[in-house]
């Protein structure tokens, strides 16, 4: 039986050295670094880069080369948080347990770290390595930078902002969540496959298992703000309500979403069915997704 | 006697044709492509493309096969202008004679807004157009993303917020331009350099002449924030001196500025001298920086 935990820990802290390293070329005391550095490694869950790892595990590639994607990855998802959290946005003023880059440092930092990050991340996949062809790396640059675009994850979140207070039908919902959160956990997961070697089959394998277990991933964050557990999340729950914001929950009712979830974790699982124990992580993290605690 | 006026005016309209194109792929109700129009198209100077496409030129190369490149310039730019502009940065409420993109939508749309542009545009520069080795294309997206990151123009801006009220050393204002305006004229002629087919002697000379007229550039920004015509120019003047800012005014006075932008002018036009009549667009921008009114 495979056990998920010691996977995840070994993965994480690869990627948490690989970051830190990455943010230690310049001066400590730069006011722009700090904030970056802050938010990075504020304790995420690593999850879209460790996705990327186990993408190209499951389809015979390794994970080491392509600590560098997964880490450029993990500084768009940050990026994206930071900006979310501003006050012009969801004025969230906790994130994983700590205070948000604008309440730590303030709104200029926050937005500047954020486009900091972000733009470190597109010249972090850049850098020739000599391990992938060139083509292959441009066209990683291409699905990452449109995943996290105004076509993904830009779109997705402007889509929630003007939705707020107005009812989304439920293939509406779909749809945003698919933009906001999907895009990018597709991206990692294909990217992974791309550069481990994947079959054109084994690829499009991975991308409907990401498609099925990111849609998942939001399902149980809805979940988790009704009935999770705040101090375990680091953050506060029941906030959707407030805002009146559509989710799964408010749509098809929370017993339904349960099932909903595991319906998307079963097709995620059924994809990689023609993949042999290399992709035991993928399938632990589909499991993951919908137990989790936050 | 070259004619700077026509050939801007014809780069200018190839730039903004492209540009327009670029965003017309989407539903144009969509309010995020909205307002990366309204800001993109609010009627730049064209200056960062234009001398992409020039230095391109002045070594041999086409300007047409660059559009791409230099629209993503543009692109980045636009970001940055957009996002400085914030209330939490420099509150600014014109821009280019209009309402700044947070005062024509709102806050939450302009900081989406610039991020949907800066991603956009590592989006195109990983564009394979088969006219360019792929090689050569992930070296422009090293040199762009380096130029608008932490270590180039984000970090300017970041010295910049906080050294308001703070007076800095003339040496300390020079690298806090180098980074905030400088490194993205830098880049902007590089790549047009390294595109277009230049030696490494062309590429290194280019690379002068675009650090002097990017000092130069602002030095005349500073300038203009003094004496220029508020009408003419599009935005408040007088804006450096009420937010206490440092310039090249207020550190060397308002004559020593004038000559040193023509001295600046005059370094970048010597690095010109071993280049024949295809530099003639790249001499008549030298002299256009200084004699500009906005």
């Amino acid at each position: 039986m495979f056990d998920l935990n010691p996977y995840l820990a070994q993965k994480q802290a690869l990627i948490n050295g690989f970051l830190l390293n990455a943010l230690q070329s310049e001066p400590a005391d730069s006011r722009i670094v700090q904030a970056m550095t802050y938010s990075l490694m504020a304790g995420g869950k690593r999850l879209r880069p460790v996705l990327c790892l186990a993408a190209s595990e499951a389809v015979g590639g390794s994970a080491e080369s392509l600590l560098g994607v997964a880490a450029a990855i993990e500084m768009i998802h940050t990026y994206s948080l930071i900006h979310d959290d501003l006050p012009a946005m969801d004025d969230d003023r906790l994130r994983r347990g700590k205070p948000t880059c604008h309440v730590q440092f303030d709104e200029a930092t926050a937005i500047l770290a954020g486009d900091a990050l972000v733009t470190l991340a597109f010249q972090m996949l850049s850098i020739v390595t000599g391990q992938t062809p060139p083509q292959r790396q441009l066209e990683v640059i291409r699905i990452v930078s449109q995943a996290a675009g105004y076509q993904g994850m830009i779109g997705g979140q402007m889509m929630d902002m003007e939705s707020e207070g107005k009812p989304l039908t439920l293939e509406e919902l779909k749809r945003l969540q698919a933009m906001k959160t999907g895009a990018l956990i597709e991206a990692s997961t294909r990217t992974g496959a791309i550069l481990g070697g994947g079959t054109p089959d084994q690829i499009q394998r991975l991308e409907v298992y990401a498609r099925n277990i990111g849609l998942a991933f939001q399902v149980r964050d809805d979940i988790l703000n009704i009935e999770g557990d705040p101090e375990i999340m680091g953050k506060a729950t029941g906030t959707d309500g407030d805002r009146k914001k559509s989710t799964f929950p408010s749509r098809i009712g929370l017993n339904e979403s349960k099932t909903y979830a595991e319906n998307l974790v079963h097709d995620a699982l059924h994809a990689l069915e023609v993949f042999d124990n290399k992709a035991d992580p993928l399938r632990g993290i589909a499991h993951y997704i919908i137990d989790r605690k936050k």
